[in-house]
């Protein structure tokens, strides 16, 4: 856990139980107070406007791939990646308390959700798919209808929030199915790191329209042996041959090689921005 | 339009109306034969059983960022890609017939599509969103529904299909919305493509577990001047610091330097594949 000064309000995207609940859960302690939107750039909104002091949002999964929309509202919104976790996305089918597994028809969850349980639908033809607004909010919805013929795939906690009853637990398809998520500040604020973490920097930038220039820039880090965990290219339309990254360092931004790899991608970038440099997730 | 021997039946996912359906008529003209399903899944195995001939699947769009789903699909099924093509995305608002914008309470589309129209729901906050399985599927609801109070977010094909009203055109929030299609068949079926086209190949590869691995794959292509569109890493968890990566470059598989590439970077991969080889997409 890391150490805050004093306690902090979050917001997250989804209904109460989603996985940015329990990651913020994760990361700051069980006292934290969490704020429900239902959209990411509600989420935004309330940070930069200093409704709530942080916000929890998903950034990738292992399954899913990264979440454009969310490195989109960072560039627009200037707020700072402060630090980063991983959830371990567990799906379980839950129904109310009384419904058995032989009843069910259909089955709600997020399109992302159902999407990973592709295994257990095609052991269980009899189960229509039923796309939800989020994970929690289906848990929510079976149990608000009192349904007696579907059930909903969710978190462990969502199930618990919400009085359901786990029929099935862990029905992913990938147990290797992980989100990672950023918890994001306004510029400045103050946030307090424990000593000695290994340090993590993610940085956007345009390669220049040259043959080999993503090649150029990446040596920025070969060159000074700074490992990329991250390096995802993402098409600027209407300019052909023109790309922007995505990319993370192991390394703090300020530490002195770090800072000479940032000048050197510079030079070699059409633009670049440094996202944030935060402790490693564990 | 690339030409094929004899008319074929192409599946996609989604309703009728659907973006993919749109690039299927687009790329092989308007009297191919579709075939809908509900689910990602369920077209590969339509093309793996010889149901259908070929799919048309979305693997990346401009905003959202790729389908990793349909990767994995593509590296489990080992469906070729025979053709890319894009289209660009224009959301568009629509109602059954005499329903006017005033009237308008809720708008319901796929959750992607509602993402993309953030500044059109900033300047008309009386509207709830509602997230429903496909853009094509919201535009038939609304319109079975006969709803007076709803609108859908869909493609001006969905609107005449189904036949409802445009209310208003292309409210998505960058213009620069484009969805890049991989027209998928089985090894080894014939696929005939005009000559003189510029083309492209899609490998996917996992780096070996060592600093600087992925720099050193990268200059196979960098050291034969070959361009790279696409490079994405993708994180494989249990397995720190290891990442598979999806790289498309210009050449064809089958070109003498293309081939020297791919050896090299074989040489420096723990895995790769070639998934197919192309004519580049207008």
């Amino acid at each position: 856990m890391i150490m805050i000064k004093q306690p902090k309000t979050i917001a997250f995207q989804g209904e109460p139980g989603a996985f940015s609940e329990l990651a913020a859960r994760k990361l700051l302690g069980e006292s934290v107070k969490t704020v429900a939107f239902s959209w990411f750039d509600k989420v935004f909104q309330a940070v930069m406007s200093g409704k709530v002091d942080a916000a929890m949002v998903p950034i990738e999964n292992t399954l899913h791939g990264s979440v454009h929309e969310n490195y989109d509202h960072l560039l627009k919104n200037e707020l700072e990646i402060v630090a980063e976790t991983q959830i371990r996305i567990v799906h379980n089918l839950m129904a109310p308390p009384g419904v058995s597994f032989k009843q069910i028809k259909r089955v709600y969850s997020h399109p992302v959700a159902l999407s990973q349980c592709l295994d257990f639908f095609a052991a269980n033809p009899q189960f229509q798919r039923e796309t939800f607004y989020d994970t929690a909010g289906s848990a929510k919805k079976v149990m608000q209808d009192n349904a007696t013929d579907a059930a909903a795939i969710a978190s462990e906690y969502a199930a618990q929030l919400y009085g359901a009853k786990i029929l099935k637990r862990a029905i992913e398809d990938d147990k290797a199915n992980f989100t990672r998520f950023f918890l994001l500040y306004r510029p400045k604020a103050k946030f307090h790191h424990p000593e000695g973490d290994q340090w993590k920097t993610s940085v956007v930038f345009a390669a220049k329209n040259q043959p080999g220039a993503l090649y150029r820039a990446m040596s920025a880090f070969s060159l000074r042996d700074l490992n990329l965990t991250k390096i995802e290219s993402r098409p600027l339309r209407g300019k052909p041959f023109e790309y922007m990254f995505y990319l993370d360092f192991l390394g703090k931004a300020s530490d002195p090689v770090s800072q000479r790899a940032l000048a050197h991608l510079a030079e070699f970038a059409d633009f670049s921005r440094v996202l944030g440099t935060y402790p490693r997730g564990r």
